[in-house]
């Protein structure tokens, strides 16, 4: 029997509690072991969650669960820093394994939390932290441990892609999308962590460090939210064959990584381009496996809660059959020391729309100055004629340097005839660049 | 040290020895212990298969392998029924445990295997067995195990996806483009088990026993291959907003269980209707999870071998972790007695074809016989006019039994206004089914 103690009865924890208590009988049969939840502590334990909890397993304080002996599972649902970090913590001190969905926490700090789980021998799960319902860190641990990953394209934030839908499919701009996507509950009343890219560079952290074995690096991904993008250059996009989608990038070349969130250009007819709505997709390529997709439901209490409960099955395995960390949280003996390239010296192709006065010689005087800095266009859309006004002038140009693109965007936003600071938008794929 | 014996160099036999040669290192480093190839057993060891390989690990004698007590895994790359069952067997009569991809020998004589090895105390890892690279098994043994898995719908048969891709996207016929299959490869000189749907049911059957706990139920699968399709009704699907796909469906409701491979109708915007070429994807719906996708490689030499390496290196971490059979291979310790359903009792929504005399009161013949048998329309086709002569008349059915449209069928192809047998098509998806 396997006992589990669960910290924080939110939406993922009553997802987490219906499962297990609604479906106890299926699991046994299927494990051969029962889970019985042996407490929930929440703060609120009055609150009616729908599901037939018998009043005495729950309590307000967690240190019921972080004290107790007989408990083997200790489940962090609460969120946040701290206290949730201190639980886990006590936790592992307590010799209890741990599961959690907490991808702040584990970007942040996860190192001392598998630090300490390495020195007592602890268990740490979080196939929830990431893509929600969808299995991607065993995917990759455990399901594509004979590949080296060249590259991981993730929509790993349902609140933005949500946005960004309505955006691509109604012309919607981005603050009407916004209060949509408040209104149906897909975003917070403050959205900052989903729009920025902060909740993607979180779960983009935790992908790269079991994808290649570094350390977790939060902090060296480069990072640019959804907030500026109008619906004029997602119209743009679309002209040239692409959507735009908030892109957690990680690529491998020899030693180096890159790790980026940003809006990204991607052309219509790869299968993540598909990928709408709420629904989250991370796209892998691996030098055995090639071109490989998982899809699924990003968040909600039940996709979440199979996530959850997917871990508490697989300890519990360990802790019945005896093989404790069979393997490492990371899935990896050894960590990697791969350098994380800075963002200056990443290539991309680029979209580029500048406001330009429409007046003779403009295109030559902005082409002059993006041939000046090693950029060359692969194609040029000019839409209306306003004599003397501004109009935008759109561009798509082949590999380029990131920093040479800064240095040229800053001398043409200088120039008399450009009115405005130039949108620009990063583009992956087409050219040869075979990403399924 | 765990020691690998592998019988068959072929194709993925070459895959796997390559992974395991030039990934030694790598691979050591990620799981802490060395995987060691003791012996290749091949009829044809001459012929160069451009991996560096020691010539004395190399034997024409699957003995060889089966009789070395120092082999922990035998991998079986061999194919076909016999003697690929005889190694397996006396494999694990001999104590070790296997791995192999042979989805026919495990859909039709699975259960004798799985029956010698839980005798023995053996794994059996088949990862490999269904959908090449993609980790589909471990998904839903280990990724979805707190789902009652409601649906599965499979592109699992790379050589189909690949002549239905070019039939859909070029308007060529099925014997042209089977030919630019064989001709690249991707189909054989007898492509039979592929475009018959016999090798989606050798997988559906692994699929599906792993999904509801059933036994391998290949015999009680419907199934129709791609031979019928003419372009004619990929164009006529394409008006309706549909693609044709051939399909593994599984689907559970409450005690049963239906399990068909035939060619289907899939709305045009589902993720798994742009699966194209020689891809594969398996949709799961969960009823935890919701609906999720799985892509990638479904055969090839490295994506295969990537498959087949996963399913050694968790068997070897059972072995030094002393975890064996930590989890039954069918993922559950009790089987699921559901009653496969008779394709009769089926339902699902139709799309026909009536090769109609274009002469009054043909509509009202054919759609009284529709009526009368419990089949109500929902749209209606008919194009070009030949006085007297045959034009197609083409219908989109709600949900009606397989049996009523039989016993329908064979009513209108009876009508002297009716030229040619009906073709008729399944159709998933639309009205309210949402499948991702």
């Amino acid at each position: 029997m396997i006992k589990v103690g669960i910290i924080g009865f939110g939406t993922v924890g009553a997802g987490v509690v219906r499962i297990l208590i609604e479906k106890a009988s299926e699991l046994e049969a299927k494990l051969g072991f029962p889970i019985v939840i042996k407490r929930i502590a929440d703060l609120d334990i009055k609150r009616d969650r729908g599901i037939a909890v018998s009043a005495d397993i729950l309590t307000t304080r967690a240190e019921d669960i972080l004290d107790d002996p007989s408990i083997d599972i200790v489940v962090e649902l609460i969120g946040g820093m701290n206290p949730a970090k201190d639980f886990i913590l006590r936790a592992i001190e307590k010799g209890k394994h741990v599961v959690t969905a907490n991808k702040a926490l584990l970007a942040l700090e996860g190192e001392d939390i598998f630090y300490a789980a390495e020195k007592k021998g602890a268990e740490v799960g979080f196939e929830a932290s990431v893509a929600g319902g969808i299995p991607i860190i065993k995917a990759i641990k455990e399901g594509l441990p004979a590949n080296r990953i060249n590259s991981i394209y993730g929509i790993i934030n349902g609140t933005s892609n949500y946005i960004l839908t309505r955006m691509t499919n109604e012309g919607m701009e981005f603050p009407d999308a916004l209060m949509e996507a408040q209104r149906l509950g897909y975003a917070e009343a403050d959205p900052t962590l989903d729009i920025e890219g902060i909740d993607s560079a979180h779960k983009l952290t935790i992908l790269s460090a079991i994808a290649f074995g570094i350390p977790l690096s939060y902090n060296e991904i480069y990072r640019e939210g959804i907030k500026g993008l109008s619906s004029l250059d997602i119209g743009f996009a679309l002209e040239f064959g692409y959507k735009i989608k908030l892109l957690a990038i990680a690529k491998r070349s020899n030693s180096e990584v890159e790790l980026r969130i940003h809006p990204t250009m991607l052309p219509l007819n790869y299968l993540i381009a598909q990928v709408d709505g709420v629904y989250n997709a991370i796209y892998i390529d691996g030098d055995s496996v090639g071109s490989t997709l998982f899809y699924g439901r990003g968040a909600g209490d039940m996709p979440t809660g199979s996530a959850v409960v997917s871990d508490i099955i697989d300890i519990g395995r360990n802790i019945t059959s005896g093989s404790i960390r069979r393997i490492p949280p990371m899935g990896t003996s050894k960590r990697m020391p791969l350098k994380i390239r800075a963002m200056d010296d990443v290539y991309s192709r680029y979209y580029f729309r500048f406001s330009a006065l429409d007046k003779p010689g403009v295109l030559s005087k902005i082409s002059g100055v993006l041939g000046a800095n090693n950029i060359s266009i692969a194609s040029v859309i000019q839409k209306g004629r306003k004599q003397g006004e501004a109009v935008p002038l759109v561009m798509m140009t082949h590999d380029a340097l990131e920093r040479d693109v800064r240095h040229a965007l800053k001398e043409i936003d200088k120039l008399p005839v450009v009115a405005d600071k130039t949108v620009y938008i990063r583009v992956e794929g087409g050219e040869g660049n075979a990403t399924g």
